[in-house]
């Protein structure tokens, strides 16, 4: 905890000071002229995500438990839930859902959202909103609960973090992408005015429940787009997860991360596992971004700007595959990547049914791009780029002959990973 | 700082733990199984309040140094600065504004905002947000400076706490409201939904530079709209401050804080200073709002459903001076106040050119505005009170019939001070 409460008086003798002993009313001696006063403190941030199994059983606790830190409305008060589902989970699991809250006596309000890149905007968090006040939530002890994927818990994370100045909530992400990435970060955010997540806080949910069961509703692409942020986090610092992506990521796009071989049990655990840990050990030190140099941004120097303009083509997870396979051949041109290692990454993004190139890799465009992560980055480029597997640098001095380069190099090793992949079929 | 660096790792018995060691790859080895993560960390926040004289003067270099957290553009990269810059205050200082910035050789763009309550709205940030688009600025040290009152102070520190999920920014108020309130904490907002402040968050300007001259061109009846958030905490915390209005109010007001005579000037520095100084006492510990029972919510539990159902007709402090004479009454009627005192809060008032009463005083809007509140308050209406004159305590036992009777107080006392007002005329 430890904020340093702090409020500093700076003490200068000042233009009145000299007035202030002969003032008669003695209201005036009352302390030394002030000039300026800086305040210094902290907030202590803590929050936790925890794996249930199956989180919409009435005999589970974990969800109504969730984020309420310690009720005031007294024993009698009925608890209280407002909960954003996304409009796909509804369909699917809408009844459990309600049911879950039902046999807890939680007065509840669903409230049912479409969510994709293309409604991540602020009038749909506008819509939420105006719901929570019609439902009337109490400041602390009523926290927003938001079941759904990447795109649904960052709208309602916005909101939790805006209504009222900041409201607790709670996760319950349903995709692979929400239960890797998303999920677990501190990150809120919306579109807009065309660009990903212009708008947005820092303000993780008090607790974000990971639930494996709701992948299995999920179809095959979802997955991919998932496997794409974990394949993220395996090339830039842990190369044994790529090996498990390498080795068993065709079997746990098959199982869906259901664990249905006992393969297929234990590589999908340690691949979530590792992938959760990865993310949390580069965001912990980190949670704010006060230092820009992330690893973790790899593959969202040039994505931002191409899943906008691709809208809806690209899945984000599908937009920053294309960016690391792109940065993957400017690597490997730099001597940091091995052409093996290259070809690697390459036919795992493939064996993941990830993309790894879009006809929006332009010059132009990829110029664009970059110059609006130069501002994002404060002035530099401060690109991450892969050492070998598992490794990763910065770099501030790309050029746009250089990316050229990468991008025909990319679209020659697309071709061909295309031409081997009908010789094998 | 000592931002606590854990990242703690709850290890359980968990479904997979046996088969971690049984898997033949070697690669599920890496670690124990984990169910659940604990991130805990701390955001640094410090920010610096400081009294300037004349701050456009283009000899003063504080304005442009002001909020830059070392620029990283290179030296030769030109200095930059987006500004928002409320029509009025445009049209009385838009030309030493520019001019400003011109000598400075800061590349700048000017964006005018008509700012009053009733553009306090989501609309006007993202009216600003596009054009910060349009200009462009690096995410760090290139900050927003805001130039205006209290309302666009609000939007526009929503502005820079949203954009790319937090931009610095730079306060200069012109308003005393300004000076001695919404430039001092770090709440920003926006009303929505018909209710006042229901979007926000807490992000201070990292820099707030007050200048008085501002004042000169200020209105009376914006002096005495910042005269009531003065006297608000001279009520709950400064009994020495409001002997200051008491004995000097009339002469603030008239003066308009520029120090025209010798006790004029005396008066007015003591009254910022002291304002500032125990407004930020109290909010330095608690700038979250962890703690929900704030003397400084004094006047705030009935104005902010009064002041957004009043719309255009009371500024911010009229209304927050409303609810201080309505519960000022209230605890005379508990004992807390005495007459003698209630008569010279009420008087005071007076002398400040502040209503003390308003017809939306009902019954039904009374019961709306409480319960709003108790819910902002997570439940209880931990309600601040004043004791005597310069301490407070905080009930959570208010009923509706007792506010009916102060309600009938106060229109009674109001009358009679009218009659006593035309008496002395």
């Amino acid at each position: 905890m430890t904020p340093s409460d702090v409020l500093r008086s700076h003490v200068s003798g000042s233009r009145s000071s000299d007035g202030a002993a002969q003032e008669p009313s003695g209201l005036f001696t009352f302390s030394q002229q002030v000039d300026s006063w800086v305040v210094r403190t902290a907030k202590p941030v803590s929050y936790e995500i925890r794996f249930v199994d199956d989180v919409l059983d009435p005999s589970s606790s974990d969800l109504v438990e969730a984020g309420s830190r310690g009720a005031t409305g007294g024993d009698a008060a009925p608890v209280r839930r407002f909960v954003v589902v996304d409009a796909r989970v509804d369909l699917l699991h809408g009844d459990r859902i309600r049911a879950y809250f039902d046999h807890h006596k939680v007065e509840h309000r669903i409230c049912v959202v479409p969510a994709d890149e293309s409604v991540k905007a602020f009038d749909t968090a506008a819509h939420i909103i105006r719901e929570i006040d019609e439902f009337g939530i109490a400041r602390r002890h009523e926290p927003v609960v938001v079941i759904g994927g990447g795109v649904l818990m960052d709208i309602v994370g916005l909101v939790s973090s805006l209504y009222r100045r900041g409201t607790p909530f709670v996760r319950v992400p349903t995709t692979l992408i929400g239960l890797v990435d998303a999920g677990v970060g501190a990150k809120t955010g919306v579109n807009f005015n065309g660009h990903k997540n212009r708008l947005g806080t820092y303000f993780p949910a008090d607790l974000t429940l990971l639930d494996r069961c709701f992948l299995n509703t999920l179809d095959r692409r979802h997955i991919s787009n998932g496997l794409a942020e974990i394949l993220k986090i395996a090339l830039i610092k842990d190369g044994g997860l790529f090996q498990l992506l390498e080795r068993h990521g065709g079997l746990l796009l098959e199982e869906k991360f259901q664990g249905l071989s006992s393969t297929g049990e234990l590589a999908g655990a340690e691949t979530l596992r590792r992938a959760i840990h990865g993310m949390l050990e580069e965001l912990q030190p980190n949670l704010w971004e006060a230092q820009l140099e992330r690893v973790v941004d790899y593959g969202h120097t040039f994505s931002p700007t191409v899943e906008m303009r691709a809208l809806p083509e690209l899945l984000h997870g599908e937009a920053v595959c294309v960016d690391m396979a792109l940065t993957t051949v400017l690597a490997q041109h730099r001597g940091l990547v091995s052409e093996t290692d290259r070809d690697r990454i390459l036919a795992t993004m493939r064996a993941l049914e990830l993309p790894s190139w879009n006809d929006l890799l332009t010059g132009e465009i990829l110029a664009d791009a970059l110059q609006d992560t130069v501002r994002h980055r404060d002035g530099q480029q401060r690109l991450p780029l892969p050492v070998g597997i598992g490794g990763a640098t910065f770099v501030n001095d790309v050029t746009a002959l250089e990316l050229a380069s990468a991008v025909e190099d990319l679209r020659a090793l697309q071709d061909a990973g295309r031409t081997a992949e009908r010789g094998t079929r």
